[in-house]
């Protein structure tokens, strides 16, 4: 067959020949939005390659980005992979130690920065030696000690856009994001336009989220976090419009942008689900969302109230998927089967209950503590073996990465769970998110599911303390929506699980810590309650 | 990333740990159809591995089949390539002559065959020395001068179908294909595993045909051209329902077929469609097909008629595709986009009745005859080239191969036409069955589409004839239903096109000849009619 690689510029050239006048908007913050076309965007990308290659990056060179979901980010994530250089994009919402080490670690050359990021870069810009320009994403710099700092819209004004992007093979980085890092320092993922290109293509099929045309995709989740789940590239292929939410955006963006731009599909974190269904609950101001067809929740399990009331109140389907940085980042994803065309409403939220069926080309093991291979019967509970074309294979400059694949060339993801005979994944928990008590496990996802779903729980997160009988013992930390006690949520929890997985205790707090992309940290609970005195301490303070 | 290879295996694996349950059916032509699910299917592929390995059958080699689309051919589909072997499907409706060539050139080794092709096949064994065994698709074995000769099912009654099939490069040929040679001997386009797995995702999209798991889809196609057109493998991919028309089958059966298990989608070439209408419409029997949503028909446009027949009556839409054997087979595809929304019908059909858009990954340039590129204006005519990931890129031990590419690894296609500003692409002709008359271009195509919309004509095809004034003359040799002469359709013509464009000659003919893959075969035609003395003793002898 021809040998025709699998590069990143074949989507944007659907994006520009096929779908030349499909619109990008883009949230400015100032009150307008900003919009043009894929035409227009596939110049301008053009432009930034060529002011880059001006700034003296070469193929191979790291571009960094401390951005928004904003145009300008979109240019880069086609320009600096097309030129063959790798777009790194640096979490902005991690601490200072951790954003310095990555921009270090990857060997950044050229910053491209939002302007409101301008403070905290010049607070780290001493500790950046291999940053050789800043390049600030807006018409002109504002006054700053970075030196040398160009103007974004200055150094594509100088270019005229006519550039033939070179062929490389497909292997070639694209793309680096480091995971948030749970443990140790963070690592460093890299994609290829090969994996970039499949991931895209799973991204549009039947059965997966299926980017398409007619669709109107607000991309919620940051485009410095797993490629916003690789949104943008299938946009730009199927020549869907795309809604970027820009600078500093709150819940109450995104409901009015699906408002005023009639948004079919929307995809970001549970807890931002969470949020916009308590001002659409709050109904103050009004939000029309009546174009809202889907709404993708990821990043942990959406709660079965929540995707109830999406679909009961507004029609919205509310699918998840699972999959993490490493896999670029999708891996499963919630269709429903024709079987499941007749069967109970409870049977079928039973099912968008689970993290959905492997992806074409995602093949998926489920291994005991033996590497065994374990039955998809939903019973065996076993840890998670994956392998597919778009999975990182290694971290950057990083003797830990290889660690996580076996001989075969499986990926151990540490997560847990089971498979049911219909190939549908169930995640129950990360493996160290396990509470082991009395020696028989228990699945703190589950448990924060269910306190979820109870309509005086905002937020539930469940970690193991230490216990002097059973060694461990579940704690539940709660946000509430409305009064309840610990009694009534053990009464609740009763209706569901045995009794050794009631949690003896609960505690009320303002809010579950996250992690720079929304999850609970989970690390910061344990550290924080893990000792009983702590816990005795915080309840005196919090009853006075 | 990892380099985890694209194979066909993976698409396997989805059809029976995914969706084990869903199932394929075959039609016997005994009465009863055959039936069973992919877990069950995927066994049998695997002993169908086993037994060709019993039989000498190396990675690499070759294995013939000369077989309609059933469950057996099926399994070959899959059983040979995850061996690591290449599966050389054999036009079974090409001369004999034609076909000891293929077999000989592919050098196949073993020969899967339907009962039926028996007395096909021993008239060429004499001819066939690379043959080592022939297999009969069947229980048994009927009488046969064929030697040394096996029943598929007592040599897969023989093994136990644990195997596990291994990994090897993605580069590795799956298939190979003889196209139909309109001049010259046949050539044969080999696959890929990565051809084909790409191929088949690209069948799964949203904009291409779309195959998932909730559809049950007929694949008319013959799998013995162009791979069905990459349905049996879209459909084991995704889960889909796959009915297989079995041997011999004519419209009606289709049609029952259809009635009979609910099918959703079916595909297939226009003659096919043209004759279904024909059986419609005389509802004698009566066939249920309000389950077909999609009725794709491919190998030349569906007039336009046709496609409001199928709609209006039955609700049924009428894509179609552009393809060709090198390109596995499918290049374009008619999707709308969001802007046909509200326009008029006659404007959907003005849409419909182009090629269509693009497929992802598939890169797609008009040229003028100096190589230049052309505008997307839709009025600048040029030859389309091709840069695809599964496009062949030169013909198995063929020397005429790589002429079709440029430097660039673009492929010529012959094909003329052009390509509006949406990216539509509408071909207007075979560079070859363009008429040149008085140094003007005349397309065929558009002549025929026109003439078939005349509710008079079941069929017609227009080749060009010599003329001593004009060089070039338009020929048209008509299929009628109904009652109707040369003049009515010239004013039927003369309504669309200019005075010049009219043919001067009608031919009222019993049947358009076919090529073995169902084309008009103008070759035919312009052999049989070229001539002036020829027409005019076909009408002095149709006259009488």
């Amino acid at each position: 067959m021809m040998d025709r690689p699998l590069l990143m510029k074949q989507l944007l050239w659907r994006a520009e020949r096929v779908f030349g006048d499909k619109r990008i908007i883009s949230r400015t913050g100032d009150g307008e939005d900003f919009g043009y076309t894929y035409a227009e965007y596939a110049v301008r990308v053009r432009k930034l390659a060529q002011a880059l290659t001006a700034l003296g990056v070469r193929p191979g060179d790291r571009v960094g980005t401390l951005a928004w979901n904003t145009h300008r980010h979109y240019e880069a994530y086609f320009g600096v992979p097309c030129m063959g250089a790798v777009l790194h994009t640096v979490n902005l919402r991690l601490f200072d130690e951790q954003i310095a080490y990555i921009i270090n670690h990857g060997g950044d050359r050229v910053l491209l920065i939002d302007p409101d990021q301008i403070p905290l870069v010049e607070r780290l810009a001493p500790d950046l030696p291999a940053v050789q320009a800043y390049v600030v994403l807006a018409d002109e710099v504002p006054e700053t000690t970075l030196s040398p700092v160009h103007s974004y819209e200055e150094l594509l004004a100088a270019q005229d856009g006519k550039l033939e992007f070179p062929d490389f093979p497909e292997t070639t980085a694209s793309a680096m994001c480091y995971t948030s890092g749970t443990t140790g320092d963070p690592k460093g993922v890299l994609y290829s336009h090969r994996s970039v290109v499949l991931h895209t293509l799973a991204l549009c099929l039947h059965g997966s989220i299926g980017v398409r045309e007619e669709a109107i995709f607000l991309a919620i989740s940051p485009m410095f976090h797993a490629n916003s789940w690789g949104i943008p590239f299938a946009a730009a292929l199927q020549g869907a419009t795309l809604v970027l939410p820009g600078p500093h955006p709150e819940p109450k963006h995104y409901l009015e942008l699906i408002d005023r731009h009639e948004v079919t599909h929307a995809v970001g974190a549970v807890t931002i689900g969470v949020m916009m269904r308590d001002l659409l609950e709050r109904d103050d101001p009004h939000y029309d969302v009546s174009s809202l067809e889907v709404l993708w929740l990821g990043g942990q399990a959406p709660p079965r109230g929540l995707m109830k009331w999406f679909a009961d109140t507004h029609g919205i389907v509310v699918p998840q998927g699972w999959g993490m940085t490493e896999a670029s980042p999708l891996v499963t994803f919630t269709a429903l089967k024709s079987k499941h065309d007749h069967v109970a409403e409870d049977e079928v939220y039973d099912v968008r209950g689970k993290q959905g069926l492997p992806l074409p080309l995602c093949e998926v093991r489920l291994v005991d503590e033996g590497g065994e291979d374990l039955p998809w019967d939903g019973k065996a509970v076993g840890e998670y073996h994956l392998r597919s074309p778009w999975m990182a294979n290694a971290y950057y400059d990083d003797p830990r990465g290889p660690a996580s694949y076996d001989a075969q060339g499986w990926f151990k993801t540490g997560d847990v769970g089971v498979i049911d005979p219909d190939g549908y994944v169930q995640l129950t928990d990360r493996s160290k998110d396990l509470i082991k008590s009395g020696g028989e496990w228990i699945s703190s996802v589950e448990l924060e599911n269910s306190l979820m779903a109870h309509p005086a729980v905002a937020e539930a997160s469940v970690v193991a303390v230490p216990h002097d009988k059973w060694l461990e013992r579940p704690l539940a930390c709660v946000v509430t929506r409305a009064p309840v006690t610990s009694e009534e949520l053990t009464a609740h929890l009763s209706e569901h699980f045995a009794r050794w997985w009631i949690p003896e205790e609960f505690l009320f707090v303002d809010a579950i810590p996250k992690t720079g992309v929304g999850k609970f940290d989970k690390k910061v609970l344990r550290a924080r309650f893990g000792d009983a005195d702590a816990r005795r301490r915080y309840r005196a303070e919090a009853s006075r």
